[in-house]
């Protein structure tokens, strides 16, 4: 995997790069769509590249349980499986080992653990963990790690997050012991951890980057603790971590956290806000999000966001929209999906652009002000 | 609404035709995939542009219930409102009042029933559910009719058929007195009723064709009688009707069904078999349909049906798409709904080919035996 910084914000950390896997590039900074159980709910592949998509996340955890890895290699790996021919990343299963399952131990040695499908007791290490990866075949693995919640006691945190540096060194050291299967390959990233304490992150990201990873994910954070506490990780973690690689911000965010992290120099960003939202009909637009359940919405003829130049705006209008989600039509969670997909896709190619044009700080000030206030004035 | 008939099979009743609409010419035999509510299940418009619909039936039973009249008339017609831009048409709403709704009054006037989803309670005549399909705007309207289960007395048939003429009048009369308000035409059929009945049906389509409508609904059939009996009343259809007019027969069926039908000299069909059964997760092959929730596809990397060309064997398999149902992805539901359209499109449009080349009688024979022995060998 290559990385390249192409322009460097002067106001701020903000960056433009490319990232390049064997399944293409992958411009930055890039949001990707969350495909958990490798579908990203109700899109088929063809429409995120049309909504200008390059990589989609999938999850460890719930490809080992379905459709399990017998099947994915058989497949040829995931890409084949859901006939996604660009990039993809994994993220390693630890969060959903310690949101989703029950009666977990952990020890040095890994992780056991019911199933939170059918209660059977499984057991994930580091090197597992990375041989499942090694199965799915996605271009970015993501090591096991321990990401405790917040707030949780900094004794607590600085034990486990040394464990998780320990279990990042063994994925290491497993992931040169292995091959990849299908003749691409695949890089891994360091998990940073430490909760908000800021000499935790510092020592242990240290710890990590001494290690020399492909790219670093920002870990433990948008687990509960206030905006701020995770701006000041940031400004702390861009300072640590070295420039020409990538960084990761796990599970982030809102919009406005997303443009906050940019400019804090973080190139990649995944989130189920703009999938499981949609299911529940709320839909993004630059003055804001509106809920097309509601009836305000019954006899409105305009798109989702007027002038918004995406497949749903073009081809749909509220009225519509709200009419399927009224009466329960499959088709109205799928073209809310699919527009927001596109309205985050959008938010962060804008982001590169005025990186790339040197305003990125004031379009980021407009556009903030435009979407909170718009948010406001319906509330 | 013009109808011309292009080749007669010279050893069937089948014929090939077509029909034009202001929104476009509609070639036959067809089959109609149903968008009750204003959305053909899980599936966009351009998407079904894709597999080759021509048109798309819609219910104005349940559009009258939501989004209402209100709604569609601002919307300016159901075109218009859900992004179709080819031929739509309605059925009246008649069985829809009788198979779902509660405490029906059927008199001369009307018919009086409570709204499945909330009890309030309505009334529809054969002139306001003209007046509802002219807000709707579709391309080719029903009138209302009883349409009687199976069995049924002969007396009530007789009644119920006999006043279903008398309100097939009245719906004529009224569609005369009004315009159609969006600026294209609109078609109305009449419906035959009489059940199985021969004398009756003879009678009743007689006094029908007297009244000279833009095609002909061979109605009450599908509702559980024999296969057989269905064929008896098609044959003796086929001498009454005329024979420069569209013949539509509703709510049929599979595969079987519809090819019997068009070599005993039907042009138009609809069914919720392709997108109902799709659902659960029963897909059709020219090998008979097979259940892609079954274990047995876990490991199947085929795809649905080898050789068929259409997008969704193109792009997936059935072990991908059985992991999508078996985890309960909707884009599962989809893949198995585009499907099972593409494939009843293909079905109707081949036999159209079959009957311009003069060989309608051996395909059918050819298909039919090759779609029950694969069928059979699975059960």
């Amino acid at each position: 995997m290559n990385f390249s910084v192409t322009h460097k914000d002067s106001r701020t950390a903000a960056r433009a790069a490319t990232m390049t896997t064997d399944h293409g590039e992958i411009p930055t900074p890039v949001f990707m769509p969350v495909g958990t159980r490798a579908s990203v709910k109700s899109v088929e592949p063809h429409e995120l590249k049309d909504q200008q998509v390059h990589i989609i996340l999938a999850n460890t955890y719930h490809l080992y349980l379905k459709p399990g890895n017998g099947i994915l290699e058989k497949a040829g790996g995931i890409h084949s499986f859901m006939g996604w021919d660009q990039p993809l990343l994994t993220d390693s299963g630890g969060y959903q080992v310690y949101s989703l399952s029950d009666l977990r131990t952990i020890t040095e040695e890994g992780v056991r653990f019911k199933s939170h499908l059918d209660g059977s007791t499984l057991y994930f290490t580091p090197e597992n963990v990375i041989e499942t990866q090694r199965i799915i075949g996605s271009d970015i693995m993501m090591p096991l790690d321990e990401c405790p919640p917040w707030p949780a006691e900094k004794h607590y945190v600085e034990q486990s997050a040394a464990m998780t540096v320990r279990w990042a060194e063994r994925a290491r050291t497993h992931l040169e012991a292995t091959t990849p299967l299908y003749g691409h390959s695949q890089a891994l990233f360091g998990i940073t951890q430490g909760g908000t304490y800021a000499h935790l992150r510092k020592e242990m990201t240290g710890q990590l980057v001494d290690l020399d990873f492909d790219g670093y994910s920002i870990g433990g954070m948008a687990v509960g603790e206030p905006a701020e506490e995770m701006y000041r990780m940031l400004e702390l973690s861009h300072t640590l971590l070295p420039e020409h690689k990538p960084r990761y911000l796990m599970g982030v965010g809102t919009p406005e956290n997303i443009l906050n992290a940019i400019e804090r120099g973080v190139d990649m960003f995944d989130c189920v806000i703009p999938t499981r939202e949609a299911r529940n009909g709320r839909v993004y637009t630059r003055n804001g999000y509106i809920n097309l359940r509601s009836a305000r919405y019954s006899d409105d003829f305009t798109p989702i966001d007027e002038g918004f130049d995406n497949h749903v705006c073009r081809h749909y209008t509220r009225a519509y929209i709200r009419h399927l989600l009224h009466v329960g039509e499959i088709l109205g969670l799928k073209l809310c999906t699919l527009h927001n997909i596109s309205f985050f896709m959008w938010l962060t190619r804008s982001a590169r652009e005025q990186i790339l044009q040197g305003s990125f700080s004031e379009w980021k000030e407009h556009f903030l002000r435009q979407f909170n206030a718009g948010q406001q004035s319906r509330t």
